[in-house]
């Protein structure tokens, strides 16, 4: 590998300045989902157009739907135009910081604090999700610009303040600026670490789509001793209904739900094997010890490459204290679908209706609302060259090879990456399980931030090599 | 019949005087569930021991656990001990008036309106339910009295201030006066006509159970990407449970459900075919077509007859707007069970528990909240001499004879007076479907308060009658 030795000096050299910085853009209360907060977002991204530009990038804020995304470009210096276009994305916004009283210190005035374990944490909302992650890939550009003179490809840096919010202003955003962004592989560091020493690629992420159902019958709320027994309930219809939506074994009974849901290939599911995911201590750590899944898979399986359908909320008649007979006009749920491989929303949805209309009786009728934010799964070949290309530049810099993980979650900026700029997305992240991102005293290990940066310096050491090869 | 020409032309001069009562008893806003109205609750009370001393009772006001309650004894002169001993009851407590925007008049400002149709109406909260059916009694013996000089029967009127809320204070009240109280019969007026034109006695009232069951699963709420397919959803648990308390014909699966449901007798089902209960309209004036109820029950005789089981209220996870993909760590349904023949709580709530543990799946708990004012079933002969003397004495006031109907709601003291007095209740009222008890716009038909008093004070000519039989 070529010699890198004076940008990893120098990274650690001016960590004190990158913390620095971190600090000031974690001050900024960019809850980007709070028109409280707009003020804040645009503040904060108004900081990123400053860093950037002080970087030497051609920056500039350019309005969404939503909250302003900040687009840097930089143009290499004698790199030739063949020279991979690399797009790294990242979110400014935050969750809220909610609820306030469980925070040690205040969400926005950032500390760091070492624990009992000498490991030091920086400490405030935003810390790991995503401040933290994207300020690595920043500060490791900024190193490397200041040790070699300049980046060896074309990088355009899209940083977004909906992330946490309504991922719709984006998709319009990238679905305009499609000719100008298109670039040869997305970066985008917002996921995890195997664990606190083994980095990871993730490699697979599930897809969503959000549905709300209601299911109305009589045209009023009923009294349950003059109607109950005679009258269609929609609570007893839409219980009964769910209560139809998976099998004893746990497979979906939707029609046509398991289409486009392949096998996992025989050396990911060999991999995956090999990892040991530590099953009993992800359940206990939630108060289960049985995995409730499909059944003939092992949990690792269930949330990486198997779909879902969950019931995230249930809502419907007298839900105070006491009792109240009440046989209401209508019921309601909101449910969600985790897809993977080639399943589509589309298709879903085709399938949720079909089983609510084939069980809906006499007398009721229903109506659904489309949450929006639907996404297909993003699986990146563990093949990629890119992938090849962080697992040698993470092996160097964590002394472990690193993990090719999948992740149940979704990121529908990869979905939007790929439909929208047929694009694969890298996603190599430093996240922590216990990092709390979402949570109370989110914070971000000040290891994962060194390390993280330093690993970026190394993946941007690898594609310098790929140039130099070329050249010679 | 004994001639009683004086009590009813007495009723009828006198009845802008007992509209003015009645008036006065209504502008008491005595909502029994609010505290902010207990004073009105105190002084409506107060108001009713004059009325009662007033019309020489010997009254006075007892304390309870909630409101308190009226009791007026009436010692008759010249009346032999054995005597019928009949205990009179009814409540002064009323509905909260919400949504105040939806009357026409104030609630608690008793307005006369007459209508298109000629009919001249009270309107107020309470017109109905109790105050105008329990004054319907009153005024009745007050007429009585005055034109033949004293009742033929011994009686205690008691009216409590806690029916529209929690019936365990009247329960409690009861248990410790029994010795006091015990009657040979409890005349009731807080039902229904057939028709604005046929009176009617019920004879039968389903009972009624309250639980409300908590499924908890995770020690907290989940994301549904990380955990989904794998971690135990407790709505999915619920959902799958609620499901299952109904078979495919209506039937309830609990087990033991139907111990003690008893077939309606022949002569019963016949008299109740000849009604010719209107199915269509009933169920169409909810916006429904089609009975929902057990298989192979008619429509009357799934709320008259039969049990059910019926989930009143369910919550769970994020309700909001927008999605949330939430695993929640637990979830609620609201059930009431109405019950009928011999059933008991105590054998529905066995039922349900073990229905649910059948089913509760590993790392699931289950708790529940009885929300108390338990009851079973009530049933009048109809072959009682009480109900014959009840029905001639309607047949002779309406021109009609009475309705013997059944009514699926419950009213639990009627219970209350059949398991702590021993004692079986004569339900005869004078409300109308479209009467609106509980809702805005309450009222009262002038007919059903001036010939409601003059049907009672026909019921007690007829005792007066047996009495008179028995002397000679």
């Amino acid at each position: 590998m070529k010699n890198i030795d004076d940008v990893l000096q120098g990274i650690d050299g001016a960590l004190d300045e990158s913390i620095a910085r971190l600090f000031e853009l974690l001050r900024f209360p960019s809850v980007g989902t709070d028109p409280a907060f707009h003020g804040a977002c645009r503040d904060a991204a108004a900081w990123l157009v400053r860093l950037l530009s002080g970087m030497g990038f051609q920056t500039r804020m350019d309005e969404t739907t939503g909250q302003p995304v900040v687009v840097a470009e930089y143009a290499p210096k004698g790199v030739p135009s063949h020279a991979p276009r690399i797009l790294f994305y990242g979110h400014y916004d935050v969750q809220p910081p909610d609820p306030l009283d469980l925070w040690e210190s205040p969400p926005f005035e950032p500390q760091l604090r070492k624990g009992a374990d000498g490991e030091a944490r920086i400490f405030a909302r935003g810390a790991c999700d995503d401040k933290g992650q994207l300020m690595t890939f920043l500060e490791a550009s900024r190193a490397w610009i200041k040790a070699k003179g300049g980046l060896p490809f074309h990088l355009t840096v899209l940083l977004e303040g909906d992330e946490e919010g309504d991922s719709t202003h984006l998709d319009r955003y990238v679905a305009k600026n499609r000719a100008r962004l298109k670039p040869d592989i997305v970066f985008i560091c917002d996921t995890g670490m195997w664990d606190a020493r083994t980095p990871a690629i993730t490699t697979r992420l599930r897809g969503c789509i959000a549905e709300e159902i209601v299911i109305s019958g009589p045209s009023k709320d009923l009294h349950s001793g003059y109607y109950g027994g005679a009258a269609r309930n929609p609570i007893r219809v839409l219980t009964k209904i769910l209560g139809e939506l998976h099998d004893r074994n746990g497979r979906v009974t939707l029609p046509g739900f398991y289409d486009g849901v392949d096998p996992v290939p025989a050396s990911t599911r060999r991999q995956w094997k090999s990892l040991n995911f530590p099953e009993k201590k992800y359940l206990k750590a939630v108060g289960l010890s049985v995995p409730a899944g499909e059944k003939g898979y092992p949990v690792y399986e269930q949330i990486w490459s198997r779909p879902t359908a969950e019931i995230n909320g249930i809502y419907s008649g007298y839900t105070g204290a006491g009792s109240k007979t009440v046989l209401p006009a209508e019921a309601m749920a909101k449910l969600t679908f985790r897809l993977v491989g080639r399943q589509t929303p589309a298709q879903i949805r085709k399938g949720l209706r079909a089983f609510v209309k084939a069980r809906l009786p006499a007398d009721c009728r229903v109506r659904y609302k489309s949450e929006g934010g639907d996404s297909m799964a993003a699986t990146v070949a563990e093949t990629s060259p890119w992938v090849r290309l962080a697992q040698e530049a993470l092996t160097a810099e964590w002394g472990r090879e690193p993990v090719l993980m999948a992740e149940g979650a979704s990121i529908p900026v990869v979905g939007t990456f790929k439909s929208s700029l047929k694009v694969d997305s890298l996603l190599v992240g430093f996240g922590l399980e216990d990092d709390g991102a979402h949570s109370p005293n989110e914070k971000y290990n000040l290891t994962s931030f060194r390390k993280g940066t330093r690993s970026w310096a190394r993946i941007i050491a690898g594609i310098a090599e790929q140039q130099e090869r070329r050249k010679s």
